[in-house]
């Protein structure tokens, strides 16, 4: 299993800002000769992914003088209509989840896949892949196949973390969760028959444009990206985190939340982002710099869910809302106030634009202003 | 997906004796001028799972006279020690699936992926899986990493088949189930990082040998043949079919009862000997062989299975026996009786014999020990 981040990271920060700044195997002089003992915050996410990602212990943070230089914005056209875009590309997306789904026998099963693969949603991860596709020189026909295949993945992980011995919710998606509106051997089985079905989708050579535009090369790594952020070291190790944390009764630390969120959250929009830059023939450069945006984005993605719970009413998230403040769950506004929580989230908003700096100024369109999106997001 | 059978199938049916006689996308004229009047016990095996594959409806069974030539057995020496192969793979197997699953962090979920992986049983998909690469002219490095990764669907499908919203078993391989020795979620959780870990071994390039024997347009269609394996078109259909015809109270018929069987157990066997073939370098024509052998054998298995549940004790079956018999589900010898059950395994043994001729007489002993085996197990 290939990592972008080697066993020595970099990280500076101010505030909760996270810069990855240098990311090799060795120590970099500039790295190993910088004081850090002016920064009062430390940010560990990196860090953290890292040594799990590479089984070590959580490795020694080394620190260097944070940029005071604002991180650069890409310039992107104002008139971008990110509205139409994603209506745009939420019908394309769907229009495809249909059709890899049919009515066939049996019907319970499939009518329950159906329930909640259809059941609306904003579609984000599908069209981050379709983003990153585009950003990479790809066409739209290339990474539909892993558009549909994130989305399934998405849609299980929802069912199966719904489930009473799980999160035990009976809402989703503003209708009755899986398990409810069926029963949970179905709602099980639904999430297993997704699962594979995903990799089905994604391995299917005739979902693919016939000009062998996408090759088996690049099919066999999109496989692998996409189990890899599935199993025990993704969206498993992130959900079995959150059960162990909710049970301890204590809160769980900074650390360990961003292990939780990294994992259950974070390492779909990265796969789909990557998924989406492997199939449209992006380099490895090109890959790991859209891995970190989608990194960024993907922690962002639950600091703002963690901040809606406590702010918004089930009714207007589709969902039971102030959840995580009735149980005794440990949230980013639980650890660090709503204030701080926010500041945070900016601060992984300009990092994760920063990553996109030197790509085309207006194929990133759609991913500055997704991830624009996640932040600011009222539900 | 690709089907290996068409819309028109021609069984011939002594008792309840199999021929995968003619398979074709148009009747032939020897088939449709048959008559078949004179058959007294029709089996519909091949002709339900075509219509279910190809998602029509049951197509008309079409019967050419039955074949009263004996099939041809092919020759196997004698001298083929079974139970030391079997012995000498289960432990190459046992090796290759503890490498797989190191006990990494989460520590809980990777102990429960291991104690239900690790928990011995005999190994029959991946032996079959190495057998089949072996008999297609491949070497067994070739096949290591899809025999790890039928193993873990199997284990993953056991797991969530035991739970307490599906079979509610609390007895596996001797030993309480993966929810009895841990919980309910982590059960369903290791479940799934299995499911997604069997596609990641199955697609990581570095499992595989340095000299390129397998390509990624290898990898890519073993990908897609596991991933329709497992779904709502196998192992999840025939739980879904099983559990609802459990529901019903009423006895299912043997069209069900096949439908069942041929999906829950059938379709994993199906897969690991196909895969292995296509690993392996085998031909469409070979592969297709190997298919029909695998789906032999796989019914065999559950007939065997249903037969077992009967005859044994939980102390000998290592699981609890007599279920079948005191639910109302809707078994071989329940629907048959015992002894005409026993008939139907001896022909389909047979007929798995019979799809090997052709192969290499040496290299095809484990396969041929195997169908044996799975027929005369006592557990």
């Amino acid at each position: 299993m290939a990592s972008s981040l080697g066993p020595y990271i970099y990280c500076t920060s101010v505030g909760h800002r996270v810069h990855f700044a240098s990311l090799s195997s060795r120590p970099t002089t500039a790295a190993t000769t910088a004081a850090p003992r002016s920064l009062a915050t430390k940010t560990r996410v990196a860090i953290v992914a890292a040594a799990h990602r590479l089984r070590l212990p959580p490795p020694k943070v080394m620190e260097v003088e944070p940029s005071l230089a604002p991180s650069a914005e890409p310039a992107v056209a104002a008139a971008f209509d990110f509205k139409g875009y994603m209506l745009e590309k939420a019908v394309a997306v769907n229009s495809a989840l249909d059709a890899a789904v049919p009515l066939a026998h049996p019907k319970r099963i499939h009518e329950a896949m159906r329930y909640s693969l259809l059941a609306g949603g904003k579609r984000v991860r599908p069209v981050l892949c379709l983003a990153a596709c585009d950003v990479a020189g790809g066409r739209e026909s290339q990474a539909m196949p892993a558009a549909v295949a994130v989305e399934m993945i998405h849609t299980m992980s929802l069912i199966h973390d719904d489930l009473p011995c799980m999160d035990d919710d009976d809402l989703r998606r503003g209708r009755p969760s899986c398990h409810r509106a069926f029963d949970e051997a179905t709602a099980v089985l639904a999430g297993d028959a997704l699962l594979a079905l995903a990799f089905g989708h994604l391995s299917d050579l005739t979902c693919y444009p016939a000009d062998g535009s996408v090759s088996p090369d690049q099919i066999v790594r999109a496989v692998g990206e996409l189990a890899r952020c599935v199993g025990a070291e993704g969206l498993v190790a992130g959900q079995v985190a959150d059960l162990e944390a909710t049970g301890l009764g204590t809160p769980v630390n900074q650390e360990q939340l961003e292990f939780i969120h990294l994992h259950k959250t974070a390492v779909l929009l990265e796969a789909s982002v990557v998924i989406g830059a492997i199939v449209g023939g992006a380099s490895d450069d090109q890959i790991e710099r859209l891995r970190k945006y989608a990194r960024c984005i993907g922690l962002l993605f639950q600091v703002v869910d963690d901040i809606l719970d406590v702010t918004k009413s089930s009714e207007e998230l589709g969902k039971t809302a102030g959840k995580d403040l009735a149980s005794d769950k440990t949230t980013y506004p639980k650890l660090l106030g709503l204030e701080k929580s926010r500041e945070f989230a900016e601060e992984l908003l300009k990092e994760s634009r920063s990553q996109l700096s030197g790509f085309d100024a207006i194929k990133i369109a759609p991913l500055v202003h997704l991830a624009d999106y996640i932040a600011y997001r009222q539900k």
